[in-house]
């Protein structure tokens, strides 16, 4: 199979999959989630995806029916199914099936996986952007499915001709629909502080990982867009993207004042992701 | 049947009913939803509630495939299959199927439909209420999918032995977790404005309209936690409550000081709710 999809035990091809109308998952966005990318064999950060995953549903009062070990397993075992070498590896754990009741009473989680088709990014293509109100909650921290705001900020961007959506909460820089956003500038990194407005992003851990590695100080401190319009660069991460350049926002030319600085991050980052997970044993 | 599930032309018992793996609102919450109540055969302000959903679906950017008469059509249509005589009459809208990508394209829209068993409110039933921090988004004015803080709220309530949770945003009450809130205070009905913060409920709507009726003014501006504390009454509305009486929060007692003008208020709203609607031909 190519596109698989998987639900409380049951597997098929993606597009034949089925689930109850009746999963809080449908009607409330009633669940967590989580998207891992295995390239080469390689299941990159995959511990630290599921343990966000758990402090995820901690968070909203959802029990994960399984060990982090059994869960991982799991994962392995449905993405052995496929036959791409490089898979975008989606999780969710939804309440369970009921009538529509908003008091969520003692259900049965239900586990859906799929495995889709990724690609590693290109570090040579640079982003163009757009900014955007950030009218989302304060529940930006855990990664629900309630992904509205993101989903209409992305398509804004699309419809502009952009890649990525960059939210400004009060004239400061929190996130982007589905990647967290970093400056450089002076030799600095700085970044939007892990509170409620942004998902902090394994991929924003691992940049400041490279960054601390090269000597780079990092800045946990909001910057305004201001900041951005004038940073000599900016970055994007995520689980697809690992670390970008952009190269515009609105229209105005952004970045590239530090690119063999980026460069050298980059290949840490390519480097370190590939190194620091050895495949995992399937049992 | 009793319970009934609709999708998209298929029809069956709600436990029965499937919907696919990839359907966007499964996994992003993306899309709209309206309820309507329905008893002795009145399905009430069907058509406010088919406007607004129509507004709701215009502000995300997601247009239904059908006309309004048609929509009212397919859910008269649907609902004449459940035995009930009470129904809750609940349905979305969701942007289509696809591999999970947060730009929309250019989908088919998803109708679901599901006809529950309702039962209509004892008004000599009074609520109890507890208060929790409101850090949703500035979205709630539209019905949208996205309802996990509705949903912690509400369970929050549930846990501590309550039927509703009442929003509090900077001292400000906003609503209920699935309801509208309001106080009467010497004589006036008072209800936070209907901006981004509130989902302005028909259930609202209809008291404003029951309060003019009986010369009782009606101010739009929010109040906050202490004036609910001190109001002579605090009442809920919303499509199942019609309008109910609220007597604790937090464990403090609330209001009890307007009974009788309370019931006079309930009695119009119950007449002008069966009085409003004729009951819509099906075709």
């Amino acid at each position: 199979m190519k596109d698989i999809g998987y639900y409380n035990g049951r597997m098929d091809a993606l597009e034949h999959m089925q689930v109850p109308m009746l999963d809080r998952g449908c009607y409330f966005g009633d669940g967590i989630y989580e998207t891992v990318l295995m390239s080469h064999g390689t299941f990159h950060d995959i511990d630290r995806h599921i343990d966000r995953f758990y402090q995820g549903t901690a968070d909203i009062f959802l029990t994960v029916p399984y060990t982090k070990q059994q869960l991982k397993e799991l994962l392995l075992w449905v993405s052995s199914h496929s036959e791409y070498k490089e898979q975008f590896i989606y999780w969710q754990l939804t309440r369970g099936t009921a009538l529509r009741s908003h008091a969520a009473k003692d259900l049965s989680p239900n586990l859906w996986i799929t495995i889709t088709k990724a690609s590693l990014p290109d570090f040579e293509h640079t982003l163009k952007l757009i900014s955007v109100e950030d009218r989302r909650s304060s529940y930006c921290h855990i990664k629900t499915l309630n992904l509205l705001p993101n989903i209409l900020a992305a398509s804004q961007a699309a419809q502009e001709g952009c890649e990525e959506a960059v939210f400004v909460r009060n004239g400061y820089v929190t996130e982007c629909s589905h990647s967290n956003i970093h400056i450089l500038k002076d030799g600095v990194l700085q970044t939007a502080p892990a509170d409620c407005h942004i998902l902090a992003g394994i991929g924003r851990f691992n940049l400041i990982c490279a960054c601390r590695n090269l000597q780079i100080p990092v800045l946990e401190r909001a910057f305004s867009y201001e900041d951005l319009l004038h940073a000599d660069e900016v970055l994007l991460t995520s689980t697809t993207k690992i670390c970008q350049r952009a190269d515009t926002i609105d229209g105005h030319h952004i970045g590239g004042k530090a690119i063999s600085l980026v460069k050298k991050i980059q290949r840490l980052l390519t480097f370190s992701e590939i190194a620091s997970e050895n495949t995992p044993s399937i049992s």
